[in-house]
């Protein structure tokens, strides 16, 4: 079925969408760095940048996704061509989510100006943050170069996120307890750390359409968690950190 | 191109992914019911119990995407069909993710097992769980009978939604800093509560995908949003609160 032209013409759509989500995703590991730098420097409107900048992911995606559909229905690619053109579109809904989340932690900057400045805990995020820049970062690029081993080193380096999260969270609530002056801003702080990990989530998942698109079967080894954070208990008084067992969180 | 028999066998291949995603919708409908149960139960087996039905839906949502994609590539249909079949991708993106919102709620079950049990905060969390389940099952019976005016209802509906999850912030945000005992406990409601109002996103954008549907072009209208949880202040000592503007979350 498949002409000279119309391998051509799929081989030309193809690139286009894979173009698009490179665009897509250098957004979004800009928004990832400029909201964290936001919080750090307490800047509002670098925070509403962020914010706004999530408008033109979601529009990003929409593209993504008629394209995907108009190149399938136009050259029915099959096999390891199909696989191309849904794991741009799975890429796609992972980067439309990551910048959600940064777009939310650029929401928060604003209600943090305030006197509560533990350096600790934001130089805390902070490194998380970079953590999982770099990870969005190396996974981007595994995606471009069809580097399977390069997706499962991020694949497997969430588990350092999830435990960096973990404890952030126990330091955070350990902070508001001390200081029930900190409980919003502490709050706050809660949800952003959650972004961050929720972030390095996406990066997984990216790493695991990477395995589909060069398997053509999905991956299905369960990932390595350590983030605990939804069943952090921390006790007052002296204190005391009770865990249970953590499940996968997104996917 | 399209004779009567590829006709039939698109209707057929449609019918059936239309299937899937009632089956979906069930499948999540049920989870956000159980997670809020549990939660008002401390009925940690049923959380669990939630946590697992997860997979079910992440393997449904592959399942409907392997379809569509194959029926768009065999049938290549155009216009108002493509849009069915790029619709029930959509549906499903939006179910699967309020699956992980569900699953999340039934693994901080577990976390809460202690003495703090403010009945009023978990009846407000109960109330604006019904009004969201309530939305996600008219959005899906809107989407089985294509019935716009139902779904913008749905969408507007959202609002109030984003109102009450707004002063339940604000209520346990009070409640930690009167009782720093219960700031574990208050963090894993106000992640709950948070859930629940972004299932309420994704049911309002299912209401868009039933636009797009329809109409064939993207809703422009910008949905009127009240949750002000990522901007909120709740300050110590007698209650202020303040909130800066809010702007649309999911999306």
């Amino acid at each position: 079925m498949a002409t000279e032209h119309t391998a051509k013409a799929f081989d030309s759509d193809l690139q286009e969408l894979t173009r698009l989500v490179a665009e897509m995703g250098g957004l979004a590991e800009r928004m990832i760095v400029e909201s964290v730098d936001a919080l750090i420097r307490r800047d509002i409107v670098l925070g509403k940048r962020v914010v706004a900048a999530d408008a033109e992911i979601d529009n990003l995606q929409h593209v993504i996704e008629e394209r995907a559909v108009l190149t399938i229905a136009r050259r029915q690619p099959m096999a390891v061509d199909l696989r191309e053109i849904v794991g741009a579109m799975r890429v796609a809904t992972d980067l439309e989510r990551i910048g959600d989340l940064a777009k939310n932690m650029g929401k928060r900057v604003a209600a943090l100006e305030s006197d509560f400045q533990p350096l600790k805990l934001i130089r805390g995020l902070e490194h998380m943050t970079d953590l999982v820049q770099s990870q969005v970062k190396s996974v981007l690029d595994a995606y471009a170069a069809h580097d399977l081993p390069a997706a499962m080193t991020v694949w497997k380096g969430d588990e350092e996120v999830d435990a960096i999260c973990t404890s952030l969270f126990r330091e955070l609530l350990t902070y508001m307890m001390e200081d029930p002056r900190s409980i919003t801003a502490g709050t706050h702080l809660l949800f952003m750390a959650k972004n961050i990990e929720r972030i390095g989530d996406h990066a997984t998942n990216i790493a695991e359409t990477i395995y589909y698109l060069i398997h053509g079967t999905p991956l299905k080894e369960t990932r390595p968690k350590r983030d605990r954070s939804s069943s952090s208990v921390v006790l007052p008084g002296p204190i005391a950190v009770a865990s249970n067992e953590s499940e996968q969180e997104a996917k």
